[in-house]
């Protein structure tokens, strides 16, 4: 799959595209609500991710099924079943836009120098909303949870990413702090994920921005042929 | 609180109420969705949960705000947002009823003695369905989560619980059962919950379920102060 490819190596033309000045670089950032036309892009992001965890054994999704589970006929509202933000980037200032749900979150990154991305043309995005080129950098998928002690809704976030030729420029930070500034907006009372315990750097940066890594609780699933079992169980 | 209180030591009278019978006894039950009349019960429920984990100074939720977040005004159909299963139990049958969206399951349990119940009128049920006393034993709250990389819906376990007096008879895995074919019947690719590590008990119940526990995951939560930190927060 393309997007899994390796970038190419550094090398001495990124410092030399149209976009470098010499005074350096602005990266300008959006996070919007994604919509079905994105599914093809979210598609490509979750694959890199299952490449990431070392789980593309479980990697089933399609972006038909995507589209079909994510933005099914009817949809609820956003932030009141599965929703996905998604971070986009370009080298000139984003439009302000409204939307009845959320107003994207706008803000330029100041680079030393700018960034080579190798998959440019795959994540190009279709929306309208600079100027320039547009590219989907990441995002994050999440939907409501409950905590009966609190008797609040939270959000839980199944996932969140950002391409690699796109990390430690502060956009994970940014999608997370999107999405805890919405929760908090709300009233909710808990974000919360989980993280592989082996990920260390993602544990140090998760602490950093005030989240507590609780030790004592263990995932259990019930899946596949064992979950099948019960489909036509007579209780 | 009353719920709380220990049960009274076991005793001989125990085996001499009216509905035991020299041939064994039998505990009917029931598990149907749950109204917002259920709150009281829900409550209480949901504090004994929070004894039993050592977690009572996390417990903050009150029947009025449990009401309103369970169940709130043009509350969207079950199983698509927080959702409520009622283990209700009785010493006689349970009238068949019809619910739209789930049919009430019904089990007969063969007991060699009667349950002594210390909380009996605490747990008296308002729902009609027997033609004698309806107690509340236990509940199960779940609500949809979503795997990106199967593309489909699941089910999150928030809570699930059977009160001291009833367990070992089979009801919780009643619970967990129903759930299970519920989400089988749906198409749903998991369900999942979560537990903490020194629970032997539970795990060992779990895995013989069917259930992988699964050991890396480390869950994050963002919450109080940390998270209202981010509410006027310019990303």
């Amino acid at each position: 799959m393309a997007a899994a490819a390796p970038p190419p190596p550094p090398s001495a033309a990124a410092i030399t595209l149209p976009e470098s000045t010499p005074s350096g670089h602005t990266l300008f950032s959006r996070i919007r609500l994604a919509t079905v036309d994105d599914v093809p892009h979210i598609h490509k992001l979750i694959h890199q991710m299952a490449v990431f965890e070392r789980l593309t054994h479980l990697f089933q999704a399609t972006a038909d099924s995507l589209a079909a589970t994510l933005f099914p006929p009817n949809a609820p509202p956003p932030f009141t079943s599965f929703t996905v933000f998604l971070l986009e980037l370009s080298n000139s200032p984003f439009f302000p836009s409204q939307n009845p749900h959320f107003t994207p979150v706008l803000k330029p990154h100041h680079l030393d120098l700018p960034i080579a991305d190798p998959e440019k043309e795959i994540f190009r995005s279709s929306a309208a909303g600079a100027t320039g080129d547009v590219t989907v950098g990441g995002f994050v998928l999440f939907f409501p949870n409950y905590s009966s002690f609190l008797a609040k809704p939270g959000f839980y976030i199944e996932d969140i990413f950002v391409r690699e030729c796109y990390r430690r420029k502060g956009l994970g930070q940014m999608l997370l702090s999107t999405l805890a500034a919405q929760a908090a907006k709300m009233g909710y009372g808990r974000v919360e994920w989980v993280v592989l315990d082996w990920n260390a750097n993602a544990i140090k940066f998760y602490e950093q921005m005030g989240a507590e890594i609780l030790p004592e609780w263990r995932i259990c699933r019930l899946t596949g042929e064992s979950l099948q079992a019960y489909a036509n169980l007579n209780i």
